[in-house]
């Protein structure tokens, strides 16, 4: 019988640069179900590109853009003051980049997901949001847009008509607003590897969790993001897999299941 | 009654950089057939290619990648010792973003060419010549690849299975070996507009030249390359077009006439 | 006799960048007296500094370092989230680069300039102000800082003891409280050439202008803007220079003036 | 009573990047009297400039300028056809901008070292050699230009007149004719780390080695090279320093010795 539920697991890859070196992609594309690809502008080049497509294609991990400003010292993490034609413009640039390595590659792009400072800015700016939904939408409808759970960029994929998917963070903090409570507060990460998981099920099985106030808060979300910075981040993702599998959730990128906001 | 013969007239466009301005681009769309348009990596960011796209697409002219190495100071024209490796993954990657605005705008892309110090690289190298080649084949087996007639990137793209467009040059003298006369020899360009159109009419009707050496060189070219960097060179692009048309040579992009050496 | 008073007139150069042109250098180098030459990060690079340096030094125009942004596809002129620390060490990079030119021309360092989005970051956020006086000081508490006058810069400036040069412009309008008034107000250009010839007059004798409301505005300049991105405002430029030179106000660069604010 | 002889032991340092890290600067700052600092042309940024500046003042080694190709993503790997005049600005450029930063840390450059591909063409090619020669005349005539020994480099530096420090390699195999031999062949590496002491030593105190077809090879060289991109290589370096002390051989930076070939 398939699972009632399922969710996606999604990472950050490819992000290393020339002769510098990032994150383990290898384990963590035995972990998770869709895999943000760095397109050149915070990390990633076309010799990264090509062989982190070819590695997610191997492991039929589902392909994305991870499209990003343009700050490479910065990894795109500045925000900057860039209008919404440039936005347009550079989240097309970097779809098509990477969708040149997954068409020689026989495979197909499945998402799309800002990164850093882009995330941060169309969470909130619904004008710059909207340029990203637009690029998405113009180069494909059929590309998935990730973006953060109650955010402008959700709301944006909506109005022009692309699937979305909403994404939530087993290690971040929730205000009852449903924001993401800021990190300059001392309680925005949860430290705790057993803390994290247990919100991370709370969210995938139940649509809901527990907010800083201690208010119940609904989020539905369909992908949870986890990282492989560290040998920690590593084994927390394994961990938070095993813990899902356990239950009766499948682990699915979002175009195997349908799946979306 | 159509024409018996038809040749292409292609142009280097999109070469210019953030606030930075090069080349006619409007003049050049109204006298050539096909548009090389810069990929970001030696001229062009995403709002230039977005906009040389949309003026190409506007115009009717045939859109194609200009391929670059990476050097945005040298502006592609120093040479480096790149591997075979990193030629495919560059090319593949400029192609992919080219046509990200190709995609959005409702258009295709035709040709692939490479630029500068990658064109000639490619003219005399056959190892990488044959990794530009691959990559066009890998992206889109239809895309036509464009290099200099009688060299090794017409070889490899021959070898790989796919259409190739070999270029002349009405401006430049030819050794009798078919190559192209140094620029470093004094008689390597043709000052008169009148001689550089006289030569440019043998190539299109009758396939031949006279080299530098006063003999006859056969040289079947399907494209002229002419070039908007100064009003003399927009004028003689004019003038080109006018003395073609004004015999039986039609001018049109490669992908309408299905010509390919 | 000396000239009662003295004014300093300051231009940005050297901002072309490896195959494109920007600016007419010669023509301004002919007009002002302190030259804020690109240092790499939003046009230059190290030949065109090494061309520019030559020709202020020969032409004994004070040189300056015109420091920004990382941004060259933008122009430096969007407003990025740096931090204190990356901006006292952004700046040390450009100020050094361009001192080595200086150094190998048998030349000095005169000032440092932000440039474009830094400029105006710098004229309103004492913290990032402040990061780039103390490196313009740790470089060289002899070099002048040039400033917006009444901006957090100049504040920022006298707070770490180096000499300071207060900016004005003669085409922008001012507020009663000696801000500029913003682009994005219909009044904030003043267009006619004669106007703005009028109010630089009223800055560089009298301390003063008239504010955009009407009322009387103190303030004391020590150089004045002037721009070469266009025939007009070179012609502008040596129109501003003529009608200060048929008075009594001499044209001076303020290390050869001990002009300061 | 002071050691008969001195060699001086160099490391590339400071060649992270952004969020990127490479190396273990801090251990090799406890081994080495040089530290060859990267400029932000193959890597370093001014952030990781200041930091690694600031690390080797307060260990007291050495600072130096790494001057490389502008090729961040091939780490300054690939050999670029690049002009005499280019290299000269690029070289002036970068020593420059590291000497802001020793500058505003009370600190002075002592040497200057070109990196990768930049010190391979310059070992070979004169006139490049020349160019990077007269830059760092023309910044300071008392740095100490390091090199190859027995290169065009160090012929190059004599010629204008500054102080050269030749450097060898433990770990690499000489020819007879004092040429490194090429990392093609497949004894071009020495992997064992005795022998590769053992070569260290011979050079440092006999000016002498064995070179591939056994014969006895002169080679006066004032600099040693040891890396620090493993943890191997750290270990590696560690032995190497304890076994010239465990000799008569003094470690000192060229500048603390006079030493120079």
């Amino acid at each position: 019988m398939k699972s009632a539920k399922t969710i996606d697991l999604n990472s950050d890859l490819g992000e290393s640069f020339g002769a510098w070196r990032m994150g383990d992609d290898a384990a963590l594309l035995a972990i998770v179900s869709s895999a943000n690809i760095a397109c050149g502008f915070h990390g990633g080049d076309p010799d990264i590109m090509r062989g982190t497509v070819a590695l997610a294609v191997e492991r039929e991990v589902a392909i994305g853009a991870h499209v990003s400003l343009p700050d490479l010292q910065g990894f795109g993490r500045r925000e900057m003051a860039v209008t919404s034609n440039e936005v347009y413009a550079l989240t097309l640039y970097q779809i098509g980049a990477l969708h040149g390595f997954a068409q020689a590659a026989g495979a197909r792009l499945r998402h799309v997901k800002p990164h850093g400072a882009l995330y941060n800015m169309a969470a909130r700016d619904l004008k710059l949001a909207e340029a990203i939904a637009r690029a998405v939408r113009d180069f494909d409808p059929a590309l998935r847009l990730f973006g953060l759970a109650n955010s402008a960029l959700i709301d944006a994929g909506r109005a022009v008509g692309i699937p979305v998917v909403a994404e939530a963070f087993a290690e971040r903090r929730y205000r009852p607003d449903g924001k993401l409570q800021p990190r300059r507060e001392p309680n925005a990460l949860i430290q705790e590897s057993d803390e994290a998981i247990a919100q991370a099920m709370a969210i995938a099985r139940e649509g809901r969790l527990r907010a800083v106030d201690g208010s119940i808060l609904e989020l539905q979300a369909d992908t949870l993001c986890v990282h492989g910075d560290s040998a920690h981040a590593v084994t927390f993702a394994r961990q938070l897999r095993a813990a899902l599998e356990a239950t009766d959730i499948g682990i699915a990128a979002p175009h195997r299941t349908g799946q979306q906001t």
